[in-house]
């Protein structure tokens, strides 16, 4: 792993005492995955970053700097690249400083072991996502929620877990979006009060022809078929989830065959 | 402003690369009013962030070891003192590492100004707090909703704003717990789906005879009297509220003469 901190356009050593970022978790992410140092799904990253951006009244650093010191990061790596973006600096108290320069952070990391080739094995979380449209749909840093669910199992043969909407709905994984098959249609939650608009997940709407829609339990064990995807692994076969189970389908490998032939980072991956 | 940060035991120079409070907010913090160099209500805080390490499975540091520090940091003053812990360093991802080394970070501000001798004037927010029972209490690090609630305003003679949960009950202002008095009986909102502990609201809770329960907006604007609180700026009058004002009350009054008595930091601000 390695790491560069800039605040506004200047490089610094460390994360600066009182950011925001650490406070508050005022700030957001995005992870994306990177084929020979270049980051493929890029504009579809910068386009919710700046919704969310937008959202929060967070500044965001100039992208053509941050796609460089990108690259130059990623030095023509197989990886994984992490940015961070807060506010910035803040003195105590929730007010927002006007004006304020935002504390980015690139950092690089291994590309994660490849998926089982039968698929995932997932498990249903005990905790919950609250509903609260304010937030839904953003990668922003407050993750607690996320964080609580995934501490709810250590055994490494569990690869994700599915989380409920404070509701009952299935909304997503910890750290991927759903997607289920009913009567060859597609159905991928809502997100409108909870989860997060993954990058994934809106190349495989589109891919699909997905409907996004509130999703029960019942309808997720029901489901034909079952896949997961982020833009870090791209499309996840579900092959187990409590007691339900699913065969490899067809219509899944078709999909990550056409992702393969569109993102490259993804191309070796399928045979 | 001075700052202290701590890996463990050991003294370092500035917030670690990859800690989970600047990823995802994964920590916890109290803000503390000291008088002379020491917190008077160090135990209640102390209470609290042990309640919210157990709730979300954070190491604390060392409690006479951090109290040390503390009052080493504040040499004798009249400040307000923030610890922040978090749950340490972890890579990439949400799962909790196991073991995992708090950072703890310390640091001095200025005292407040002092509250208008009138009473504090109010606005209700826009940005209303999410239903989530796994972190309702809790004073951890995952605070956009109070960043968002607090950037709704920026004129100075608006001193706080209240929050309403996307329920529509109101629950607290943005950095201060809420007391309403009808018919001679206290009540404070139920904060078991969201809303923070408060320290000063448990000390007032006990000095009133308070009640907990849920509260809607036209209880809180139809009572005879209101007041904020908080553990930096004690026991604050309101005065209006949009279109409703009060005048002071001498329940009010004698709350904070109470509060003057057994905390010395506030002794000097009462007439």
């Amino acid at each position: 792993m390695s790491v560069r901190h800039f605040v506004g356009d200047a490089v610094v050593a460390a994360t600066p005492d009182f950011d925001r970022g650490l406070a508050y978790g005022d700030g957001l992410f995005e992870t994306m995955r990177a084929h020979r140092g270049d980051v493929h799904w890029w504009p579809a990253h910068w386009r919710r970053l700046q919704r969310g951006a937008h959202a929060l009244g967070i500044v965001l650093p100039d992208e053509d700097r941050a796609r460089g010191e990108a690259r130059d990061l990623l030095d023509g790596a197989e990886a994984v690249l992490k940015l961070i973006v807060t506010r910035g600096n803040g003195g105590r108290g929730y007010a927002p400083p006007e004006p304020a320069t935002p504390h980015w952070i690139l950092s690089r990391h291994d590309v994660p072991p490849a998926t089982p080739a039968d698929g995932l094995t997932l498990r249903w979380c005990r905790t919950r996502l609250a509903l609260q449209p304010a937030l839904a749909g953003l990668k922003h840093c407050n993750r607690l929620e996320q964080v609580l669910a995934r501490a709810e199992w250590r055994d490494a043969d569990t690869h994700e877990g599915l989380m409920l909407s404070t509701e009952g709905d299935a909304v997503s994984a910890t750290s991927a979006n759903l997607f289920v098959l009913h009567d060859g249609r597609w159905t991928t939650p809502a997100i409108d009060r909870c989860g997060v608009a993954g990058v994934c997940r809106e190349w495989a709407i589109g891919a699909l022809g997905a409907r996004e829609a509130r999703l029960a339990v019942t309808e997720v064990e029901a489901a034909d078929a079952v896949f997961l995807c982020n833009a870090v692994r791209g499309i996840l076969p579900v092959a187990r989830l409590g007691a339900c189970s699913w065969r490899p389908h067809p219509q899944v490998a078709q999909l990550q065959r056409r992702l393969a032939a569109e993102h490259p980072a993804f191309a070796t991956e399928v045979a």
